[in-house]
């Protein structure tokens, strides 16, 4: 019998769907998947049939949700691709607990609405949130632009429910701010790409709705002079300083002939820079303003109208897509101490130049939290030709990262690409633990095998 | 040869110590340890060595730090008791990254002092501040009285050192706010009472320092009102919210008598709350009183000064000694959405007095987390005398908890006198794969072996 019919055997027509480019791509069009078959179950009692059925009969199952990943940890050559879009409920909005619950198939940007709806903000915030899921932002711990003052997914998530390989489903969705109860198996789900179970569900914590803002757009001339306005703004506005975004000269010019857009300041480097009250504040304008001037940093724009705000961010967040008139690049998501970032920029960029001749570098990210995108161009190198040289330019990267202490994987995960780091950043010790849960969980290897793990 | 001389052959003779009633003597004066030896390490090798050697020997280690614990995870009746106090460096504060590295066996109030020195602040926050150590914080998770604005012992932790059972040293002490590179196995240890490895330092959160403070007594008529109170606070002033108490008129009496401090308002319950701004801000009192006016909370008492003040927190404060003289408590630490408090403190004290006639309840707590102390006092029943009914109050109290989601741990951990309810909040397959992570890292089940895991 077919694998189909196996599944038809308990599955409604409607879970067992077809294969289209969207779902087999992935986002960077590097990686493409031919899974046995694509399933989107639409009940929890349908993923666990799924489970036992593949536990049982030793079938890979590549959980997917809005397929956004940048690391490939949701490509499958076999087995199941096992699509979560259907899971796409808000079950319940607490406003005594401040939590919501909704499904992991739920898109980012419908989960922002469904809290400002009632009232709330669900502050987690990055470049694809009007596509990637919930499953997915909890399964990769994603970052993006509010970490600063709202930390990454791992922050948000209080509660998950979740169908482990053999099928069993764990479920504690309850809004308990505070529970020690034995190890925190939460957080080896959250990050874990996929490889340790099936997450359907998840309680997140909402925020008191943002009242004011202020955002301003600061040119300096080096990343000292960044650190050094970072510092001084944490300490005086604390929790207001909810992003603190880094943007090279170059990265600046691309955005700005992309998006036909001027840019506030002409200088080195840029800092765009956003303070929100939870309470009214009209004068957080004005504090900012004059904080900057006492600071020194005279070269500011501060935003004066939603609209001049709405540009900045269009000059920040353009920078991806303008930089793909210079081809396909060696990407790099990385986190280093802060009181380093100066020090590895300067000489990560001497490294490449001398070893790759006319490299370009697309330098940007999120400062505040010491997390950057670091994006290389080769000349004259045609689209994915550029891959033949990652392992070459990584190494200089990463060597450089590691030097100070850094990370090869800050936002985006490992997925299949940033395998061979991992023994760089952990221990021995470490990947033996990691491999002994997955182990425990998964004996005969069926969930998302291949990924995340050397 | 004695295991004294064994430890001496690679241990210096001060950090073989005696064994004194203070560090034999659980806090409650419930349990005494007596172990074969008690060593103080003052290095990380020496931890090592001791690991190592006890791991190749399967001599079992308790680590201990402050011994302020309330649920007997540091007790033991053999093998080595391991004191971290001289562990008690603050190894680096790091303005940059708005963190702080210290060892396990700093005082947690000293942390405090350190972050204040260097113009910030470090937020954990407990009754046994002046005595608890930062490891033993770490290995329960601590809560406390600002966990509302700044989370649990967990959520300030960004970077571990621990040494692991047999003696291998696993140190992350970076200060990186975003990294995703495979299973998060710090917050394993985070939590787990000691139960896989010695934690021996960590790299902390730290935040600006509140710069103004305004502190209310609010006299309500049940715990409906606190909790459209708390919503209320929550919605308007948001993270500015940094504690909201909840004190029963039983506790409230007895503290007030204790304390010989007039209580601020005479109602049936009373909520202590404090806002806190990282800006300067003249009109918070002000906008305080005007919200509670607004919202129908008149009997309420604003701290005018800095003396009213300490007078509110005394109350507070001198609950957990005030009610001493009611003799032996059976002591509950407990969290529940907070939706369900009220029902669950009417049900609950509902059941108890039917089948303890007489029995006192001494409640309040934290209800910004939901989490509840919730002390039971038997009439006419001497000292310790009292654990006799434990069992069957605990079998009141937690059917109660459990009827509404909630937990039997909130902030003191499970130790030994909660691990026959460890399967009434955990599912056997996450208990199965707690058993299993033990295993791995300690397979001679050398490690606080007894504790937290039934």
């Amino acid at each position: 019998m077919h694998l189909h019919d196996r599944f038809a055997e308990f599955l409604s027509a409607s879970e067992i769907i077809e294969a289209t480019p969207a779902l087999l791509n992935d986002q960077r069009r590097r990686f493409v998947s031919s899974p046995d078959i694509v399933l989107q179950p639409n009940s929890i009692e349908s993923v666990q049939k799924i489970m036992r059925f593949c536990f049982e009969n030793r079938i890979r199952v590549t959980p997917q949700g809005g397929n956004t990943g940048l690391c490939g940890a949701t490509v499958t050559t076999e087995g199941v691709l096992l699509n979560l879009s259907k899971f796409n409920r808000i079950r319940d909005i607490n406003l005594a607990d401040n939590s919501m619950t909704v499904e992991a198939g739920v898109i980012l940007q419908n989960a922002q609405k469904a809290a400002a709806e009632a009232g709330r903000l669900f502050p987690l915030s990055l470049a694809s949130e009007g596509s990637c899921q919930i499953g997915g932002n909890i399964a990769c711990n994603a970052g993006g632009l509010n970490v600063l003052r709202y930390g990454t997914m791992r922050d948000l998530v209080i509660g998950l429910e979740i169908v482990l390989p053999n099928g069993e489903l764990i479920s504690h969705l309850h809004p308990l701010h505070k529970n020690t109860t034995g190890y925190d198996l939460r957080h080896l789900f959250i990050g874990s790409e996929g490889t340790l179970g099936i997450i359907t569900a998840a309680t997140l914590k909402l925020f008191a709705n943002p009242l004011d803002k202020a955002t301003a757009w600061v040119g300096i001339p080096d990343i000292e002079s960044a650190v050094r306005l970072l510092t001084e703004t944490q300490a005086h506005f604390a929790e207001r300083l909810c992003s603190f975004e880094l943007i090279s000269r170059f990265a600046a010019e691309l955005s700005s002939e992309f998006s036909n857009l001027p840019l506030p300041t002409h200088s080195e480097w840029h800092i765009l820079l956003e303070l929100t009250d939870s309470l009214p504040n009209d004068s957080l304008n004005g504090q900012l303003a004059e904080f900057l001037y006492e600071k020194g940093f005279t070269d500011s724009v501060l935003a004066q109208s939603k609209q001049e705000r709405i540009h900045m961010w269009a000059l920040r967040e353009n920078i991806s897509a303008s930089q793909r008139k210079l081809g396909t690049s060696i990407k790099h998501d990385i986190a280093i101490p802060i009181g380093c970032v100066a020090d590895f920029v300067r000489r990560c960029a001497k490294d490449l130049e001398q070893n790759f001749k006319g490299i370009q570098i697309v330098c940007f990210g999120h400062l505040g939290d010491g997390s950057l995108h670091y994006n290389t161009f080769l000349p004259d190198i045609l689209s994915n030709e550029a891959y033949r040289y990652e392992d070459d330019i990584n190494g200089t990267v990463y060597r450089n990262i590691l030097a100070c202490n850094g990370t090869v994987a800050a936002e985006h995960g490992i997925g299949i690409i940033k395998k061979q780091w991992l023994d760089k950043v952990r221990t021995p010790a470490e990947i033996a633990l990691m491999k002994s849960i997955k182990q425990h969980l998964d004996p005969y290897n069926i969930m998302n095998p291949g990924k995340l793990l050397p």
